[in-house]
């Protein structure tokens, strides 16, 4: 069985209220040195019966369709066997 | 400056109900290959002043005390100058 994993990131110039709020939260706890954070979601699938290639084009068209929203995030895929 | 990432994920053994419903939701498209399916946090934090060995160190105290939930969760963090 192999796994995948997508890395889902809003795109830059989308705002990030969730991240702010944990900046704040996290300079407010004394971390000062944080300059910027944003939160993104990090989905790990196991995955059978398709060579690497294959499951990386598939997990792709699963991110498009629905672990993303294309339109204000960015996604990242590795496949490993 | 440099880069953080950490990755937050449910232990083992923690039931993950958004995951199985993301999962289900694929097996309905006809996506039937995926076996499991785990959601997780990806959290980019661009620091500022320390060096990288500081940096991790500050950052898994960031990921206890307040990213991720040490009673349910794994974190993982990687840092980049």
């Amino acid at each position: 069985m192999a796994s995948a994993k997508v890395y889902v990131t809003l795109k830059e110039g989308i705002a990030d209220p969730q991240g702010l709020t944990i900046m704040r939260a996290l300079k407010s706890l004394g971390y000062e040195e944080v300059e910027d954070l944003r939160v993104g979601k990090y989905i790990e699938l196991k995955i059978s019966g398709y060579d690497a290639r294959r499951i990386a084009e598939r997990v792709r068209e699963m991110s498009e369709r629905l672990l993303a929203n294309p339109i204000i995030e960015d996604y990242r895929v590795e496949v490993e066997e």
